[in-house]
């Protein structure tokens, strides 16, 4: 389990809510998104837009995504989202994040990706490769 | 199980898209999103706009939501969703939604949602409550 | 001044609507969006997602955008939007945009675009080219 | 013409951009929106959260919006944000918005917005008042 955690804080704008009050759900996935990324940057040390040249990779793509909300998130309210990838398998991997608001966890998400890469046979189609050892190290 | 299905058909924006031209993650929980107000709409013959107000509740709260991608949405892809109850249990449900493109399976998604009321000793809270036996009939 | 008009209708979804449980004013540049694609689409008889490569363009690129709220859209709200051309210029035209809710003007929309190539000298950066008269003519 | 400004940086993600791998249109809206909600909170040193019932209106309604995009942002890019009251009317005021990229300005945008009150006669509706004088000072 890697120890590694990106956190950042984020304040709920108007257009994040809904007609409720609340931040409206597709957003925390646009939030866990972005955090991801940021955490790839800051764990490697590598710009979110260079991932992919760097590594020889298509990108970490998306294959599950969820969100469990447990306590609503409101216009003006500053959160704080703390994301580290949970588990590491050999060409894929979950990451976890918690969105705190007032420091109690609002909403748990997770995300499965894969290392991806071009089909050697098929350009236009998209495989997973093996996640470098050295990608992984850096996660602690 | 319910069996009432609600289906509609939608064309992939460009604006709905990522840099990799595919459909970026947080529009399909906002497609879900809108389907499970329109299948609500179909099966009960009430307004998405009025339904808090004609069943005395503020709403079909989303306490969890997922998908898994299995092939991508490009732009001007004409899709398929087909969503519908998978669940009720006494005051929660869950909707399974499966967004199709050319006839494949491209994305299942999943809620969970609650029926909830103003809590009575703290109107500021949210409850939940029994589902009325009439409501759910009429998802078949 | 091009007569050619492309109406669409669509129902104002939950995830549209702000706190103030009227259409953040976003999504209309999004409902734009997409309508001067299917303005396009229709006009032509070519596939939104086509149209660059039929036509040898980088795309219709937006240079200016504009919107006029005179009344809100609600949820639920079943709105008309009536998209055309307005005027064609040598290299860019404009687009102009009328979204109706219940028969009354609610918001007046215009955009400004360009007919966009790739730079001969320099295929990083894009350029301007002239609208082929067919093209044009096609508008009516 | 009001002098204070309201500056912030912000990175864009990867959910931002298109298939063109640039901002989508929307977004800058949001990106807008959000910062003058921030303008005021800077300005008048009230949460923006709280800024209706503070001032005893229902807020400062969107009335108009523009933008034009002279260069495009991508996916990393670090862009900054300036923000300023260009000018106060009796009771609405424009907000211009400048958004660079690298230093050089890439869209500038502008909002007219109004002093939004409830309608004496019908609460349901919305009326414009005189933005109070103490307010339009805060902004220099």
């Amino acid at each position: 389990m890697a120890s590694f955690t990106f956190r950042r804080q984020l304040t709920i704008e108007w257009g994040h809510c809904d007609p409720a009050g609340i931040v409206f759900n597709s957003r925390f996935f646009e939030f866990f998104d972005a955090s991801t990324w940021l955490l790839f940057e800051s764990a490697l040390g590598v710009k979110a837009q260079d991932l992919a040249s760097v590594h020889n990779i298509v990108g970490i793509a998306l294959v599950d995504a969820r969100a469990n909300f447990l306590k609503p998130a409101k216009f003006g309210d500053l959160v704080e989202l703390a994301s580290r990838i949970s588990e590491f398998r050999r060409s894929s991997f979950d990451v976890e994040h918690r969105l705190s608001v007032n420091g109690a966890l609002a909403v748990e998400g997770s995300e499965s990706r894969v290392w991806a890469v071009r089909d050697k046979t098929d350009p236009d189609k998209i495989a997973t490769a093996a996640i470098p050892a050295d990608v992984i190290a850096k996660f602690g």
